[in-house]
């Protein structure tokens, strides 16, 4: 594996590997190889839960950081982004987190460069979010063993999410029951191309559900677009205790990327008992895998 | 100690602890107890010296430092602030010091959080400000030896001064004799509640006092509310040399929070000489004072 | 040396300690001798290269990094610079390097701060930038072995150019034969003060160079002051491969500051090519070179 940009692109043996050393820096029974290895954490969106997991990920390795302030960089003078990270592999940068507005960026930018600097997809546009669909699945093998064959739900407007693009490429390589819930205008266009199991009803999405991930509601990528009104979507779409307890398998587990809103795609008291906290052992695991991962691609480079 | 919200929360015991423990530091007798801790700096408002004086007192500890941006965070996808601190948590963070322009919000949040991460107080609205307070203590105690019956003259709008709250909050708990000085109407609307001596007139105030503390000019926050305009307090509360060698007692010490309004409430001159250097003293010793808060708090938490 | 504001105050031999020391640390050969001293930067102006480049300098040194912001700083709150770094120093902060857009505002505050924080000078306006000729200086000796008698041409804007000036300034020391190049609006006015010569025709300039800088074409500095606008500038002044291959020595190297507007002052296939990669070389040597600033000014200052 020579960079993180999307599931498409790595092995089911790549991501077996990923999710091993993960566990190993869990049960504290690996070491860094890539202490003094410089990171380069590049957030052109609003982030807390992916950068911050990254830094802590890399300060936990033993790694310089460098936080790229998009916001006053020489991005502002013209400068390009391929001149800008080439710049940084000149500097010492061995690695960059991007995350971009721009669905693709990350793939066209690499293209360009000419250096072996690493990149990683921290989200970019509508297209991939591959560490939270490791940091997705780690957290499912810890808690149900194994994805095959397990019916899991992604319920939310799928068609612009990258959590979900993601997750369904990575669960689909391990063969699980995907399950997708909707309003049928924000399904995919393409339903085809998916293999994958459509729902306009909750209950009966949720009808013997291993694994509920939610998606957020995303209002600010959504003004003036047709999307329900968040008061519409918790009418149809709210995943409470009750939907749980009536419909979903018993050892169910529920899932969420962050942040929740609370009473609109999840209710408030779901998310504060017992299995809510699922999601915020998701946040710990991811600090875990982005170790795995910022440590695999590292590695084997000089200094 | 399980956190630092505000002074009335915490003993005498527990204050003596910080300073003797900050004392130490001081003259580099302890070690840090708290290597590869992380502590995440989340500064709602404007701050120089608290958010540098907390992030090198960290780096000095030998903690990992994640500066959450506020403009750039999640909070702006409407994610809470109780949400954001568990999420840190899982993340791995250790402790948070939060400024922000909320009086009370810190206590609010603190009671919502589910997990044990250590809340530190850098400043919230116009309730408290509790590490500035030890500070300042730690420097009364280098330089006079004991606030014990000495008098201590806080000079400015402490209405809305966190910083005199939390001094005054701290003095009366060690028996300091506290005079507050303003124009009536920037004093406390409760007067009764305060076992301090309220004074208009500068001069009288500062008649034999040992220690001159001085607040802000604080005109970002007084627009349009019938606060006098910079000159008109210069006329009348304007700190200067000659004042304090005319009224004060001979080895009284000059204080301030910082940034102070040269030529507004304190003279540039006075600022500049001798007894103005005080004031960068305090800034010195607050550094210590941060890392025996940051030790005490956190030295007992597991790896 | 005890600051670094311009390259008229400092000495030939300091400068050659500067670029011997960096390149022992290029070569692995020096440790430093600053570990756990703190550095704070100070910029007010857009910075990708030059920020990151100290930044990832004293990490690689093994200093503490304070990111000083100066958008939400007390500086908002009306505090002097002056005031503001006398503060960092008593919080513990041993350099500050500052990028301002005034001319001369470092030599000012240096001037008013009363304490031994030491000040580098990380670009003031049109006045200087001595890191960036230092680290120009270092690319050159390692390419062509001496300056003494080079031609070497500097293409653009140099009359707003602090890039430029404080190349002069240095090269000077090393009696290189310097060449301007520029339309004459864009010369200095003071034209005798400098002992170059100068030319408005890009292809005499270039005649049997050794050396080619140019100079970023800076399109936020010259709204509506009659600069030539882009296409003119380009059409007159774009460096390419052709006009190397047909004008400048065999063995001519290509420099300039970045960030490069491609196809604007320099041809995108040039910037791509054997001869552009100077460029990124020169990013690379930035940081042994600020390594060695850093070292040299602070490896004295004890704990």
């Amino acid at each position: 594996m020579e960079n993180l940009i999307d599931i498409e692109s790595i092995s089911k043996e790549e991501i077996i590997k990923i999710i091993d050393v993960a566990k190993d820096f869990k049960k504290n029974k690996k070491k860094s190889d890539v202490i003094n290895k410089t990171l380069a954490l590049m957030f052109y969106e609003n982030s807390t839960r992916t950068r911050c997991s990254f830094e802590i990920a890399g300060q936990k390795l033993g790694m310089n950081i460098i936080n790229f302030d998009a916001n006053h960089s020489s991005l502002l003078k013209g400068e390009s982004l391929k001149d800008t990270i080439e710049n940084l592999y000149f500097l010492g940068v061995n690695a960059v987190v991007i995350r971009h507005s721009y669905s693709g960026i990350i793939n066209n930018v690499m293209r360009l460069v000419k250096y072996p600097i690493k990149f990683i997809n921290g989200g970019d546009g509508t297209h991939a979010h591959p560490s939270q669909a490791l940091l997705d699945f780690y957290t499912m093998l810890e808690k149900i063993g194994t994805v095959e064959n397990k019916k899991i739900v992604i319920i939310g407007d799928v068609s612009h999410s990258r959590v979900a693009k993601s997750n369904i490429s990575l669960l689909s390589k391990f063969n699980a029951d995907i399950h997708l819930c909707a309003p049928t205008y924000l399904q995919f266009e393409n339903k085809s191309a998916y293999n994958v199991t459509y729902h306009n009803d909750i209950k009966e999405a949720v009808e013997g559900a291993n694994v509920v991930m939610l998606l957020r509601v995303q209002n600010e990528r959504h003004e003036d677009s047709g999307y329900p009104d968040s008061l519409e979507y918790k009418r149809l779409y709210e995943t409470d205790t009750k939907l749980l307890k009536e419909y979903a398998s018993n050892d169910v587990i529920l899932m969420h990327p962050g942040p929740a809103n609370r009473n609109i795609e999840v209710s408030s008291e779901l998310l504060d008992n017992r299995v809510g906290k699922t999601i915020l052992e998701q946040a710990q695991n991811g600090v875990y895998v982005r170790m795995s991962i910022l440590n695999t691609l590292l590695e084997r480079i000089g200094e």
